[in-house]
């Protein structure tokens, strides 16, 4: 048992932060969370007690939607439109994947910078290489963090070297999931790359393994308009983007992470909840791949379950607080374009899709209720001169303002996070 | 005479980057840009060298619009609609520049903190108080950066603690020019808050000050709708809110910074060209406060200035970069919504605007022309694992994923700036 004594700041609902003032979170050996309060109670006197002063503790951030191999081109190219943006930069990139010397480098690489940005578990795109892959599995096992990680199937439409057949993508996928079957913190997710990627077939069978394995799944839904028509040539007996997948076995049949859904309404919003299909909100990227600005206020509306995704490399940043950030900011020019009808995300409502929302896709992870994973981030905020403001003004100036200098402890399943070795 | 050797981006023209790989900069002992260029002529032989091998070299920021006393405010209560904002956070916090010890608390660390992000110059709104504003004229000075400095002038439709008199703002303005005369590098600038906040009578005796001491001048323009249509019940008769500057001789009669046009078009947008009115662009603000995105692609095809300002604290950050990033990340979802029609803003184009633009209204600043004056910043950008990208690339990954950390050296005039002293 640990006691972590600070001001404690968390979302329980999405609509307002739960603010402990020097308020203590007491921490089984298992590493979840047994009490939160003001008080601590004489029960747990004996405890070791770490006492954090005037810091704030949070829940940290988890990252649903973010491609390890393109880490070494974030903030890269930025001015391209997509498709010479994928032909130039973002496949050459992934195809070196297949050296897993080099994927060993920069992955170790990756998996420090999301350390670094405080974020402790994620669902991650790898390549279609399966030895790199699994390295990227090691890597975050060795770190101590939790992931999703994906094998990417993909084989029409796409470079030779980024090519898997039908029957590569399904073994490997297999492969994957059997090689982390036994891993507690680090599993397989089913991942076709999205529909132009792949053949009916592929995604067939993808499908038939999500269910048979019970894995998840997560790939690209309604992302910019030119993507929509494509799929909509390839795919012209549906009704909608998201039908394609699910005809498939690959909307909702286990739980489904879908990035972007910029362009998702009617009947396809209506399959997404109907599916309980989670939306991965990517606003940096979206707005740097001029895809547009989703919906996000509607989706809440009707009871969609969003999260957040940094989509590095679309995404310029791996920094959670900046894609908060994005989403606020985002939602506000949605709001202004609506006249005021759609209200724009809070504070608080961001802050709970960085952490409690996305921290669910991995059990009870994300909040300091009890029961929870103790996920975390000790914040030392001293430098931004803010200390007589109130709790709720230092969280927000941290997220604003701060950075990784500002995080001085990461914890995940209870455990401190050490920094990962980049060797 | 010093030459600095490093890899040198600059600007010359909007369209692209000047890129010279392990080049020079030859710099007078005044501190003007005597020649650049790739290799060394002899006759620099017997000159100071100073080689800083693969570092990049490139032209400091300036930061055209930035209210210094909102500093403190910086990042918070952004979930505020913007009269809220103004009354609970802005307004009480400029009150407190009444008193000048606490003016010089924070004055040196908003000094401090341009500083840091590689700001070298800038144009400030202080507030009402003259002794305050000399003090924050003062620390540009003893911090060897360049400004130009206003004392606020607002006497009606605010509180009482914020007001002066018409009196009050004139004698004020002319003291602080009179005693900015002689001062080098920081300078007094006409500042009328907005519209809304000075009667015509003020606007018209700070106008006359402005042409008879030959001053520029810096307002808000055009923010938001709602501000728009005070401004045409407060000032029926004239064709929009520039003409209602125009008629008191604030818009352009000397050279002017107006702050946001989100909304100007049509006589506006003549008038801003025919008086060559600056436009000063606060995209993060813009977006914090719902106001909108500005159409800047428009004003640079009618062959209207642009400048760019951080807008503290409207503008979460005082980072020039993040400027640039938002400024490019919003004229892409014009770009969108315009489907396509008007294009979105290049680095180059958002680079040039934070340098040789931003540094034209101090003279021929912000460039590495001959003639130009040394304002730059060294940047180590060994730690954004990029050696191997090409420099337009390893450019362009400092300003989306780079901060303060990668600034080097900063110069001003020639001079290097050391850590202004935060006392």
């Amino acid at each position: 048992m640990k006691i972590y004594c600070a001001n404690i700041v968390y979302t329980p609902t999405p609509d307002s932060f739960q603010l402990i003032e020097h308020g203590y979170v007491a921490v089984s050996d298992e590493g979840y969370v047994e009490e939160v309060g003001k008080t601590l109670p004489s029960k747990y006197t004996s405890a070791q007690v770490l006492d954090y002063g005037d810091k704030l503790l949070i829940p940290s951030f988890f990252d649903m939607h973010v491609h390890a191999p393109q880490y070494r081109n974030m903030s890269l190219a930025m001015d391209e439109p997509l498709l010479p943006w994928l032909e130039k930069y973002t496949f050459p990139e992934e195809s070196k994947y297949a050296d897993s010397t080099y994927a060993e480098r920069m992955y170790r690489r990756f998996v420090h910078a999301l350390w670094l940005q405080g974020t402790t578990r994620c669902s991650v795109f790898g390549t279609i290489h399966l030895e790199s892959t699994k390295l990227l599995a090691d890597l975050f096992s060795e770190a101590g963090m939790g992931a999703y990680i994906g094998l990417v199937g993909m084989n029409r439409n796409c470079p030779d070297s980024l090519r898997n057949t039908e029957e590569e993508a399904v073994e490997d996928t297999i492969s994957l999931a059997t090689y982390l079957e036994q891993n507690p913190m680090v599993h397989a997710i089913v991942t076709p790359r999205f529909v132009p990627t792949c053949t009916p077939q592929l995604m067939r069978r993808l499908g038939q393994i999500a269910q048979e394995k019970k894995l998840p799944v997560q790939s690209h839904l309604s992302e910019n308009q030119g993507e929509i028509a494509w799929v909509k040539e390839l795919e012209p007996h549906v009704s909608c983007y998201g039908a394609a997948y699910d005809q498939y076995g690959l909307f909702g049949q286990t739980p489904t992470l879908m990035a972007h859904c910029c362009y998702t309404e009617g009947v396809e919003q209506e399959l997404v909840k109907k599916n309980d299909v989670i939306v991965v909100h990517c606003p940096t990227s979206n707005v740097n791949l001029s895809s547009g600005i989703a919906p996000i206020r509607r989706f809440l509306d009707a009871g969609i379950r969003v999260m957040l995704g940094s989509d590095v490399s679309g995404g310029h940043h791996l920094s959670m607080s900046r894609v908060m950030q994005y989403a606020i900011q985002v939602s506000k020019l949605r709001h202004l374009y609506s006249q005021g009808k759609e209200h724009f995300l809070s504070l608080s409502e961001a802050f709970y899709l960085a952490t409690k929302s996305g921290g669910s896709f991995f059990g009870k992870v994300g909040s300091f209720e009890q029961g929870y994973a103790f996920d975390a981030l000790l914040i030392d905020d001293s430098s931004l001169d803010g200390q007589d403001y109130d709790l709720i003004h230092r969280i927000e100036r941290y997220i604003y303002l701060g950075d990784d200098r500002h995080i001085e402890k990461r914890y995940c399943q209870g455990k401190e996070l050490k920094e990962p070795c980049l060797k």
